[in-house]
């Protein structure tokens, strides 16, 4: 017994290290992402003492398979590995790299090198043979056959110049790569990644108030009027129909027109302020029709290629039903009342946050995660998280997870607007989709920088932006003034950075502007009251809306986001980029920002990127006008007038 | 009991999140490094649902230490959380932070909030009693009475605006800060630092073979005459006198002068063929002296200041004792041969590599080991480890961790020149010190390249550059020639861009170059035969050393290597860097990298990095010339004659 102070390893006789694999999220604390039919690049650097050649491969599985499937890693230069898979299914996968020393190859290496300068061999065909004979132990049929053979043959001193012959072929060094002698192998921890349907990343969210949808003035809107507006949608193009809460609403404190403390007899309130004596979450809100009339949009909606996304407010009012069976979900104050939302000196009386720090956490989450399966239920498959950064991220690493592995399909989107780590941390532990800074970013600089965060750092590998222009909480100041070019230009970036992206309509596409300065936010908002909107209106943002849906759906390299490259062009108020996938299509957008004056400047086509010479001619195809240009090498003139279009949307075309 | 897919967490109430913690090496896998007395900055994202305040706190403890020390970490922005301790013996700490929701602070903040609003408190106040209530709980004596004083006075209606006060009061949050009520608290994992002594990052190495060490022509030198060199290696400057192996030669295939396979009679062989019938790794070459001899050198050199490093040399000649007791430590052949060293076609019979896949590897492991403890009990505490790329990984690790457990002051330098990631991976699993590439980095861009990945990417945190410009096995190409200027280039810039150096003496100091091109190496080496050198002899580049080390020795600045600042130089021959210390001192140095040609340019001195103004005039005093110049602003000229003195070497000092 040798005395230590630290125990041996398991294993001292393993020599290969394998270090710093991608993808990774936080050394394996979270999972990554990536969409059924992906292809997931796996490397690592693999490290091996001395001069011995190193076998190392992929392994990986879906969590309900019981195999481990196995690829050969390749080495690509200073000591990096890559192999790569397909995530075939949704759901979890779990993958890893292992290596050992791979001592056949190594052998067959050196023994190569001795036949060349001139050297005769001796023990080192004894040494093949015995690697040939572990081969064909690890073999079956004919494979097992030539081994053995093959081993005999090595140690025949009367067919020297046949054995010395066979060492250096092609044939004993696929037999080394097909049977692996892997002893004393490295393994590094198992990492997981989530792969999603494809919505998870293509998507185009439509967001309106059920409630404003009736067409006579005056009337509460339906479930019933959102059917019968399920073919404008489509007509726009979009695929996602969100729907801001649709439960029964209460009446403490309801807030009034513009956010009024004052509520006057017959206002409808706030969907926010879930909960009265009609039911909580899991409850429908009696104006907008019943749970079957709810259930029918849904089975409509996905007639026409839509899917209805739901609202999940975790916050009640103080007549939800929870407040009286599961008080201790919220803070009791010392005086026994419940403490309300508030942002001293700012009071919200009508909305009860709930505690996560509640001693009865676990019933808590469990009901919560009883809402989201009661709406799964429904056969809702997304779900518009509120606010998601108020409540605790260990809740919804949870719950995410759960919901998940009982339906792999749904998509959780995070709404949180706010501090970039905090929103980072919460696509971390699970949200699909998340809200982004998009809204805020305008000019030139920031917007490429931005999207560089979002494409090329860790975040492309876990955080799946969405873009909105607006939304029915932000009204940003660039579209206060109503400017319609303004409204094209931020809608088409929306639609085209991001693979997801969503409007808040009819708001957005009728133009709709006014302001509380110095507040971004709607004035008269929907958020406290029933609007009525001419539905059968079309204007200019509606045509381009449906035709930017429509190239979105022809062009696969719009089903990505991190795909993009930026161009190079002179002008600050001209932003370029050039998006392709690797079934050969490729698409070039150029944007006007300067929403009141034409501007111009040279391209700078990447030649490469659209596997172009400077001496070679080729067209470039407008999606959204028709018009089609020949273009030929790198620099190329571009103007854009916003008032007629502030953007083209080239498609780059081969000309024969 | 609630069914679900995965467990609950641990604690579901906690709500605070740490994420991204510096310093961390490849996710706590290995230690990071500091010296004695430095301090460590500890820094990581802390996150928190909604807007309640956290507290955070750094926890650190040396391994011999029972109880956890705590500093308050502070917000320095963007979710970022910082706090320092200082390592104040050797040997392994461990650290992490912890963080929870405050919720006494966020309740004063909010307070405060309405207080400035003009509201009136009720339920606030009996909810601070209770905060305070808690709070005498954790403290005593004064504070307690206190405390208990300030909670009665938050309930009595009589005294509410003497209430409100206190509230809102520096006191209360002095006492928040001090008495924290911590409930649901994260806790990152722990991460552990070792804290070497000082030489480890600064230290200065001559390195010479013993046994040409003799005055008398044709003798082989012995420790008692590298005792007499001491003097001169003490006036040099240096503090560590590394020594390559001092074990008995082995005779079977020993190689004779410039590595000829034809040994003639009486030749010496190479101190790497180590063992013979007198013994291994354990055993002193008679030739040399007796194990007294060595003992005795190394009090000696301890009373000069100097150090001895030990060269651990993990191979064996065909007669070490070890291959009689062991052969199934080396690769026995299928024929009962033991399997010699080799890179096809070329073979090295004279050595035995070790082979860390037998199977009998903790026996092997526990040798080396002994080894080591050997030496150690010698009064070894310096080893410079010959090719430890050719060595598991895992054997290191486990060999130095244990090692430090019994000696902490021990310093290993890895000599590996290899790939940058194996370099790196032994540097991760515990060596001291590391052989580098700066032998082969030459050119301006090159060598700034360089410096910025060792000083400022993680390798500062775990990989301590030792810069030699030539070693016994390294003459570079740039020194072939012989050229004075340029072994006075070279040296200055090993001795001042890293704070550890060394040079294989005493062929760099009289300048011998003889080389076998195209190869990078010594004809006539030292390796091979003994030499015999006037050691008596003085020159430029003595007189510079000197100069040199004195002023390491004198100037804080150079006792670390992380603190360069390269400076702009218009000249793409002259290099500039500054250097600076916390206690003031400014160094700032100037090298012409032309052998050949007078160069100019104009430097622009980093004036926020010496703490001066662009009107203020400061002095700038040449260390190695004594020369002083008045400067003022940011813009001088320089201008340095290879043929005089091919750099500066200035202190910045303030004019009063």
């Amino acid at each position: 017994m040798i005395k230590t102070h630290f125990p041996f390893p398991a294993d001292g006789q393993i020599r290969a290290v394998i270090e710093n694999v991608s993808p990774e999220l936080d050394g394996g604390k979270y999972p990554v992402k990536s969409i059924v039919n992906q292809t997931v690049v796996v490397s690592g650097d693999v490290l091996i003492d001395g001069h011995d050649l190193l076998g190392v491969r992929l392994l990986y599985k879906h969590e309900l398979d019981k195999d481990w499937q196995e690829k050969s890693a390749k080495h690509v230069g200073n000591d990096r590995w890559k192999a790569a898979f397909t995530v075939e299914k949704q759901g979890f996968y779990s993958y890893y790299l292992e290596a050992w020393v791979d001592h056949p190859a190594t052998w067959q290496h050196e023994v190569d090198e001795k036949i060349k300068d001139g050297q005769k061999l001796a023990v080192e065909l004894m040494v093949g043979e015995q690697f040939l004979s572990e081969m064909a132990g690890l073999a079956k049929g004919e494979d097992k056959k030539e081994l053995q053979k093959a081993a005999k043959l090595l140690v025949d001193p009367s067919r020297y110049e046949e054995a010395t012959f066979f060492c250096r072929s092609e044939q004993l060094h696929n037999w080394i790569e097909k049977y692996p002698i892997r002893k004393n192998t490295c393994r590094y921890p198992k990492r997981r990644i989530f792969a999603d349907r494809a919505k998870a990343e293509f998507s185009a969210w439509y967001s309106m108030f059920p409630r404003s949808a009736a067409t006579e003035y005056g009337k509460h809107g339906t479930f019933k009027d959102v059917i019968n507006l399920l073919p404008r949608i489509s007509e726009l193009g979009f695929d996602v129909l969100y729907l801001p809460p649709v439960h029964p609403i209460g009446h403490t404190f309801r807030k009034g027109k513009n956010n009024s403390v004052d509520c006057q007899e017959g206002e409808p309130g706030v969907p926010y302020g879930i909960g009265s004596e009609l039911g909580g979450h899991t409850d429908i809100h009696p104006d907008l029709g019943t749970l079957d009339d709810f259930k029918l949009l849904i089975q409509e909606s996905a007639k026409a290629g839509i899917e209805i996304a739901m609202d999940l407010a975790i916050q009640c009012s103080p007549d939800h039903p929870w407040v009286k069976s599961h008080p201790d979900w919220f803070r009791i104050l010392p005086d026994g009342t419940i403490k309300y939302a508030e942002n001293p000196p700012k009071k919200y009386q009508d909305i009860y946050p709930v505690n996560f720090e509640t001693a009865d956490w676990k019933n808590l989450w469990n009901e919560l995660k009883n809402v989201i399966y009661t709406w799964a239920g429904w056969g809702v498959r997304i779900i518009r998280v509120d606010n998601p950064h108020t409540k605790s991220f260990g809740f919804w690493e949870w719950v995410i997870a759960e919901t998940k592995k009982d339906f792999p399909d749904m998509i959780f989107l995070s709404e949180a607007f706010t501090k970039p780590k905090v929103m980072q941390q919460l696509a971390k532990v699970g949200f699909t989709q998340s809200y982004t800074y998009y809204t805020w970013r305008t000019s030139k600089a920031e917007l490429i920088e931005y999207m560089t965060e979002l494409t090329k750092t860790d975040m492309k590998d876990y955080f799946r932006p969405n873009f909105w222009p607006n939304t029915h909480d932000i009204n940003p100041y660039q579209l206060q003034s109503g400017n319609e070019p303004q409204f094209l230009i931020r809608y088409f970036m929306a639609a085209t950075l991001s693979s997801n992206y969503g409007i808040f309509g009819p708001t957005y596409e009728y133009l709709y502007h006014a302001a509380n300065p110095p507040k971004e936010e709607y004035s008269d908002s929907e958020k406290y009251e029933i609007k009525w909107w001419n539905w059968a209106h079309r204007n200019k943002l509606t045509y381009i809306i449906t035709q930017v849906n429509r190239v979105r759906k022809e062009n696969t390299a719009l089903r990505t986001t991190n795909n993009i490259q930026f161009c190079e062009i002179g002008n600050d108020q001209l932003l370029a980029y050039l998006k392709t996938s690797p079934d050969g299509n490729r698409l070039l957008f150029i944007v006007n920002l300067d929403q009141d004056n034409i501007q111009g400047g040279i391209l700078k086509v990447p030649l490469p990127g659209i596997y172009k010479s400077e001496t070679e001619s080729y067209q470039v195809h407008d999606l959204i006008t028709g018009a089609k240009y020949v273009w030929k090498g790198q620099d190329n003139y571009v103007e854009l007038d916003p008032n007629i279009l502030p953007f083209h949307l080239f498609r780059i075309e081969d000309l024969h």
